[in-house]
């Protein structure tokens, strides 16, 4: 049923995220390609989906959020280019396909990059006709806290210490700064972003940001037990069972008092926890 | 003169720039002083002198101009930086200092790079408390634009054509081209940020920005002069500089309309047109 609901939205996200991305430009024909090439290659969308359900739970109309949505994506996207660049990480395959320095070499990959995160804060402050009087203070919160979400605050900041702690064992609490900034700030900022653009109040907001906090903490203890790293390691597989188990459940109380309007970000929650892969 | 108030909006600019940069963070100390070093490095600060500039022109208070003048400011820096790179010109010097990249590793330039670029829209979304009603459509209005005057429509993409066509002569359009994306768009879109955070109305701001258009290309031409590259290369040292005065001339016209509230401006034109580094 989830799988359905994820299917759905990210045909949706798929095709607005496609009409953001010029197909070419005459002077810079590769730099365009290599943006589409890292955006459409069949991620599974999961931080829009997020911001849509999100949006979704608080009664708000996706209109309002689908661009901002896309946005997220883009961001997300960026960060992997950049992350399997030579210096950093190295990587010669990403879901199976050459990854975009490999395709369109370093310098046009790094520039790809760079565009992209640049277009996802463009992207951000489209005006939205539909959304009405107001919008736009809320559209500004959001770059902000966007921005910080993915900065040095947050998602590059956790890069950085990751790089850091690269050469010896990192103990649990730099563990935990790493997977909550690296990874867990952007999902959290996906749900805080859908909740916050389609109108939710500032305790929903603030609740359902938690609710994303608990989610990407959990993504990253899963990924550690079915990848035998990081938490897997450090706690042993049964323990670190048991903390995603615990971290589902903070997931799932924070969304209680919406109900059964919550039930799409409930699934998605025990479907981060019980997933094989 | 215009010397004296270059050093006096200058400090300005440092100061607040300073206040934006946070000196450490426990977890990602490198990336935190990189960023520093990045970006209060003894830059000249044109594009943010620019800002505030323009601001005045069109009867601004420079406060509401401030934190995005210093956000133009972090995407210079920031396109320095990945600039800089091995995979980009691979230089090791700027302004007589080991590059960012020599002094903090490859990897943590990178992320420097991408931090600064997101903390510029994130301080381009900062409440500007003395400003107001209303203006918080305007800074949005202003984080469209920017993003799409230094994103793959504009700098990145002037980059990107500019390396398509390193290995071969271009022609004076495909020169246009990459001097109007590469350099001319941050330039113009930092008198355009300035006059439209500043207040001013469409047609002022329309003005404004295309003589920061005309300036963006005075500045390239010059540089070219004075470097014996590009322009002068292809046109020859006499006609590179009869095309240089005469667009100082259009930036000028441009301005005609604000007497002598444009006279800064007017300085700075002359300025550029006549300096001899």
């Amino acid at each position: 049923m989830i799988e359905a609901y994820f299917r759905k939205k990210s045909a949706l996200i798929d095709k607005a995220l496609a009409g953001y991305l010029p197909k070419t430009d005459r002077q810079a024909r590769s730099l365009y390609e290599a943006m589409r090439y890292a955006v459409m290659s069949g991620g599974k969308r999961v931080r829009p989906v997020l911001a849509l359900a999100a949006c979704e739970a608080v009664g708000g109309d996706v209109k309002r959020v689908l661009p901002a949505a896309c946005a997220l994506e883009m961001i997300h996207s960026y960060s992997l280019v950049h992350d399997d660049l030579p210096c950093m990480d190295d990587d010669k395959l990403r879901r199976g396909k050459p990854t975009c320095h490999v395709k369109y070499g370093e310098d046009t990959a790094l520039l790809a990059g760079d565009a992209l995160l640049t277009l996802a804060f463009k992207v951000l402050a489209l005006p939205v006709p539909a959304a009405g009087n107001g919008f736009a203070a809320r559209q500004l919160e959001a770059v902000q806290f966007i921005a910080e979400a993915v900065g040095a605050p947050g998602m590059v900041g956790g890069q950085a210490a990751d790089i850091a702690h690269q050469d010896g064992k990192p103990d649990l609490a730099t563990l935990e700064y790493i997977n909550i900034h690296k990874s867990g700030a952007l999902i959290a900022c996906s749900v805080r972003a859908g909740a916050h653009l389609g109108g939710g109040n500032e305790a929903a907001v603030k609740r359902l940001f938690r609710y994303g906090q608990a989610l990407g903490l959990l993504f990253q203890i899963v990924d550690d037990i079915l990848d035998e790293e990081g938490y897997a390691k450090l706690l042993g597989p049964a323990e670190a069972r048991r903390e995603a188990a615990e971290v589902c459940g903070r997931a799932l109380e924070e969304i209680g008092f919406l109900g059964k309007k919550g039930a799409t970000l409930a699934a998605i929650a025990r479907f981060v926890l019980e997933r094989k892969n």
